[in-house]
């Protein structure tokens, strides 16, 4: 179980209030993620996995933004042995970029998994027009389609309909299910599976976080009949019998802490290996929580590399940066530098807040991303935003297509 | 030449000041180091480069901060192509890290470039230890020197006294010049030959900012002069005849735009490639002017990918921002997208500051190196500090070897 350093006041009928507009929401898809595995998704996807495996060298996965960065985060923290190359593609429109995955794959043996739930996003449809063609080069037309792995809308959209027409295999992004809260959802199993991450442990591991939401609700739903029959109850709740959640109150401590002006978060972490983790949460916090002109911006630290470069910032700098170190298991040497660090950065003034992770495997970054999802959600909503929407993304798309257009 | 989209006003009179300051402090080594690479120096440089490519289907480069992110910038920024692969250790305390870079070494032929001034810093120390039982066990010991190149203090310290007394190839970290200004002296130039990085070309592009600051000092020198023969002289100087350089400018427009209350510089590139040139400038400024519990906190973005992340951030969150976009030439396309993301930002009111870099090879970044550190150094001289120590990056130190005597 995920395990903290501290413990702010929870408003809980906020946080009830606030918990039942999430799971009410349009886009609350992923809430159920981790309960609803279904099983014959499960199996495709593995089946998948397994074909591609045996057919590559290489995996060219392509996909931006949401569609990306949280399989991206777990492969590279797992690093599992074996398993295809990862070549990451269509998360950039420079030109250098895609010349050089196509010289990463040169003439390795390769499938493609395309990730895009409209298909018409200009990043991805771009790289997907070179693999394919790349495909088609070396395989033929009817070879190059039994190596292409689709995941996309359940029922519209440019990738979809070619999908359909040219008999991709085929896997769903939920509607219900924003990019950024996608991760458990095949847009995150299937490649990870590829790359021979545990899937199974992952969505156990965020079961677990699950069920405290769960469990939460149920309680509180029994609490409140009996609140009905002893008319008392206004009295402080003893905190011991219904836990508040560790993410629900990391989502307070937040907000508490940009309500006194620390409006900058360092995610710190002391495994090289999770720096995509890192960049995952940046966007999971940033898209959800910077709107209206208001939100507190997300960063990322590895350290002990960044000891020795934003380190000296952190200890003496600005003091509007509260920093959380999410705290994996590790070995002796680099958990005394955890503590050194915690201890120094609390001298410096920084409100320094500890995520323990119990386990540094599959499950335990189910935990993670669950855990994170949750603050997340609640987090906005205490701001005051809509943790699910992302209206000025499409602000730079809108000048782009004026700028196309004009050629 | 590197162009601006800005010219903040500039208090010429300080700025001279200030550039008194910095050629005479007792680190400003860098200054120089492009006028002055010691040709015999070089040469060195590039036979041991030759060598290593030779005999290394991998290269092992330890160093950590300023002997880590500079050459590695440029190494990735630049993927030239053949020469070893290149493995870097030792900036981190992670087992887990240092376990995956031995396994990533396998059973190739490697060499290893160890950096660390003192030789007693842990992260390298711990690193270095461990390769060199890999190379001795590999090569046998007096094999294993043969493959062992070390950069190091002029003089002194632990890895200066082993690299003598085991007759290592070495090269010299100058005394007067400080780790994250290092990139340009053997620090930077060895690794960046052995990757086949042009360091002749990346040297005169620094020379070509270089000469900027030399020029103007002359200038001003003769000019004064002029000017007491002249007591009229107090009118305002005609700009074009002696121009600022753009460093300086930037220098003066980011204080300006901190006083004024954006206190958050985010670096944009739209050439993933360069992830950690960002990173170098995130050292570079963070450590150099994040003290007093001041300073601007440094964060940076590549696009289009982070427009799918932090992009939401940037268009609607909290406007204590500004943007520094580097622009790099590139495909049509993609400087679309550079240009819609200006009109875009701008439109929600985010400062953007582009700085044009005039061609993508060695001599742009060459170019861009010294235009940054030269501003970097300017800038914190303006706010008031020391761009030059880094008191803070020494209390973790110390709280870590109190823990580790405890043991």
């Amino acid at each position: 179980m995920i395990e903290l350093n501290f413990s702010p006041k929870v408003d809980e009928a906020k946080l009830k209030e606030i918990l039942g507009e999430i799971k009410s929401d349009e886009m609350a898809g992923w809430v159920e993620l981790p309960f609803k595995p279904k099983l014959d998704e499960i199996v495709k996807i593995k089946e998948a996995a397994e074909k591609i495996n045996k057919e590559s060298e290489i995996v060219v996965c392509i996909g931006i933004g949401g569609s990306y960065l949280g399989h991206r985060a777990i492969i590279e923290a797992l690093r599992p042995i074996g398993g295809p190359e990862f070549v990451y593609a269509g998360n950039s429109l420079s030109k250098r970029e895609l010349d050089y995955a196509l010289k990463k794959v040169g003439d390795g043996d390769f499938s493609v998994i395309v990730i895009s739930k409209s298909g018409t996003t200009l990043e991805p449809a771009k790289a997907f027009e070179a693999f394919k063609k790349k495909l088609a080069d070396r395989y033929g037309v009817v070879g190059a389609i039994k190596r292409i792995y689709a995941i996309t809308d359940a029922h519209k959209g440019a990738l979809y309909d070619e999908a359909k027409r040219d008999n991709y295999t085929r896997f769903v992004i939920p509607d219900n299910v924003g990019g950024r809260y996608s991760v458990l959802s095949p847009v995150g199993l299937l490649p990870m599976a590829v790359a021979g991450v545990d899937i199974d442990s992952l969505l156990m591991g965020a079961e677990t976080v699950a069920k405290e939401f769960e469990d939460k609700e149920d309680e509180e739903k029994k609490e409140s009949e009996e609140k009905k029959e002893d008319e008392l109850g206004d009295t402080k709740k003893p905190a011991e019998t219904k836990p508040v959640p560790a993410a629900a109150k990391y989502a307070f401590m937040r907000q508490l802490l940009y309500s006194k002006g620390f409006d900058t978060e360092v995610f710190a972490s002391f495994e090289p290996a999770t720096m995509y983790f890192n960049e995952w949460l940046k966007q999971l916090f940033g898209e959800s929580e910077g709107k209206n002109k208001q939100g507190i911006f997300p960063a990322s630290v590895i350290y002990s590399t960044d000891l020795h470069s934003m380190g000296q910032f952190m200890q003496d700098g600005r003091r509007n940066l509260y920093e959380t170190i999410i705290d994996y298991p590790t070995d002796d040497l680099n958990a005394k530098v955890v503590e050194a660090v915690r201890i120094a950065h609390t001298a410096g003034r920084i409100p320094v807040l500890n995520i323990k992770v119990p386990t540094y495997d599959a499950k335990g970054f189910g935990e993670l991303i669950y855990f994170f999802e949750m603050a997340c959600a609640i987090s906005a909503k205490i701001a005051g935003v809509n943790p699910f929407d992302q209206p000025g993304v499409e602000e730079y798309k809108n000048e782009l297509h004026k700028l196309m257009e004009k050629k």
